[in-house]
């Protein structure tokens, strides 16, 4: 089986395994008990969040942990807002947990201003400035796209927003970003910043949110006042300290991993075609790729590729339970291609030949559907 | 070592770390994609969601997923009022979880009436009832107290609720009952009831809330739409294969274990005592034992302990952030009993011979600390 639907999940480093049984089956103490061994734990966990600090250019006191990135932006985006009157500034091509959150507070009386991306995929500090006034009490971009890769300018969109509304509250979910692209917290200039385990080896139903140092906000899961009050719940030891433990080993791997030499293979193939898109261009990361087939529908693509032995996505996992592309109907991309769009993502385990392999079956599957509905 | 802090945390059952592992290295596909190996996934949680069900006399399509049982009470409070404007009555000696979600409505407006346990411990369906109206739009009362194991009777609370304002929501937090006594929501009549997995030996930050059929709540986590819509984000797949797998085991293992016996060491041993107190009587778990010691300190007692290699809790592991302990106050245990306060509780997996050196261990602990203190 080659799997190339990363960025949806990806497969558990063992570091991490290592972690979980350790501490579910020796050290499994409650880390809020007082007694030496859960203090030992709730070390462990201190431990994991300076890891995490360390990779987002932040201090560990600025580390909470939570659930998955999806609660991490719910916090963001339900917490985030002081200036109730004012209006928030959204891309659209966020993720769902964002863009759900910002219709949320839409239907709830919040101005909320969407930022469309240009052809390329990027969200422009221009464009975002350009929604920003005075009154913008809140912004949230994607810094790397789930849907296309495209890297967003998260430092000049800070720059651009501070020029016009200095007390805007500045989030990004940096979940395709985190531990493969740079993540520093002090050069992207935001207040918030949204990271996942499950996107870098670790175990899905773990998240973290860096909330800046001197941001008082409002704790989303209120109760025993755990992770200093600002995230209540016994805290998720064996996810929280494999989560550092994987990320510190991808991101280590993500250092002489080219990824962009595995997109290179597809887009190659591909990117000369009329009848194909390669969705987003200019800076992107390379672990994400957007193809967009003329005539055809994703799930099919997937399908033939799946009876080949080769899983990839149609996009953000997190948007299959919704139809439409939202990221690359923003875009511009028409319907005769979005519909037959994919999502092809890789991961440091990803071979050369695996994408080579990959590509080679990509080209004979649309080949083959194209003849059969005779195009 | 002799663990009998079961009610903060228990040690992971070997059925829910195989799950574990199955998931996080070789299925560790995500339950949203498309492919068949994603879709086997999916059918694993729904699985799982029908052995929770069935557990609680629900029905799978009841249960949804949480990061934790703090998470199912915020969800309850925070969506499960639908009348802005009504009262809300939750019991004086609820867990923090549901305290501190009730206090935070209390600060934006909501009218929050609080019911005193009596002297037993018990929260009584006349209590209930005296502080609902017609108005009252939302009630929780906890089913068996983390601090002192005592069991509420739910069905007459409901059954009393219902009679004044049969629009009421009613919750209650089954996390110290779940798997060890009887939680069947027909019987029990509540529309929402959280669990969680860590206290039947699943993994950290996995809990369910059971949502009645036809209660229609809005998401407390909102996003891709995963769950039905009802709670977004990537399902924590190890964390609820494991937490069915858990619970399955750990009720089949409470229908023999014999808590009540444990406890019935302890309280032999101190019940007759002047100066100690043996919090709450009448209808309880047999797993939760609450002693209030006169005048000396739970955590120098908890060290003493500790020294002897046993490791016993100070009350709800949840609330060592917070000073006093609420529910003891609310029940009129006087200062002077209680901060000298230790919680015992049991799992399956404690044996007599553990219970009664631990028993015996506790009284020449404190007797030592009492002839230090000169008393």
């Amino acid at each position: 089986m080659i799997y190339l639907d990363n960025a949806a999940t990806t497969r558990i480093l063992p570091c991490a395994t290592e972690k979980i049984i350790r501490f579910a089956d020796k050290e499994y103490f409650n880390p809020s008990a007082g007694y030496a061994p859960a203090i030992a734990v709730r070390h462990e966990i201190d431990r994991s969040a300076e890891v995490i600090a360390s990779m987002l250019g932040a201090d560990a006191d600025e580390i909470v942990f939570t659930s998955c990135a999806t609660e991490s932006n719910n916090y963001a985006l339900s917490c985030g807002i002081k200036n109730k009157k004012g209006n928030i500034v959204v891309s659209a091509s966020e993720h769902a947990s964002v863009y759900e959150c910002a219709m949320r507070l839409r239907s709830r009386g919040t101005e909320v201003r969407f930022v469309d991306p240009d052809k390329t995929g990027h969200v422009t500090p221009e464009s975002v400035a350009a929604a920003t006034d005075r009154n913008t009490a809140f912004v949230s971009v994607i810094h790397c796209s789930n849907e296309t890769g495209t890297v967003n300018d998260i430092s000049g969109i800070s720059a651009a927003v501070r020029a016009v509304s200095p007390t805007a509250v500045i989030h990004s979910d940096g979940v395709q970003a985190f531990a493969k692209i740079r993540t520093d917290m002090h050069t992207l200039g935001v207040d918030l910043y949204s990271v996942s385990a499950h996107k870098v080896g670790g175990l899905k139903g773990v998240g973290a949110l860096f909330i800046r140092r001197g941001l008082n906000m409002q704790p989303f899961i209120a109760g025993g006042g755990q992770q200093s009050g600002r995230r209540s719940g016994t805290e998720n030891v064996c996810g929280i300290t494999s989560f550092s433990a994987a990320a510190a080993e991808y991101a280590k791997a993500a250092e002489t991993f080219d990824a962009h030499s595995l997109r290179k293979i597809f887009t190659d193939r591909f990117g000369g075609r009329a009848d194909v898109l390669v969705n987003g261009c200019g800076i992107l990361s390379g672990y994400i790729l957007s193809l967009s087939f003329k005539g055809l529908k994703g799930e099919i693509i997937a399908h033939g590729m799946e009876d080949r032995g080769i899983l990839i996505g149609l996009g953000s996992a997190c948007s299959t339970h919704v139809k439409a592309n939202r990221t690359l109907g923003a875009m511009g991309v028409g319907k005769d291609f979005a519909e037959g769009s994919v999502r092809i993502s890789f991961s440091p385990a990803t071979t050369r030949a695996e994408a080579e392999t990959a590509a080679e079956a990509l080209e004979e599957v649309t080949d083959e559907l194209h003849r059969k509905t005779g195009r």
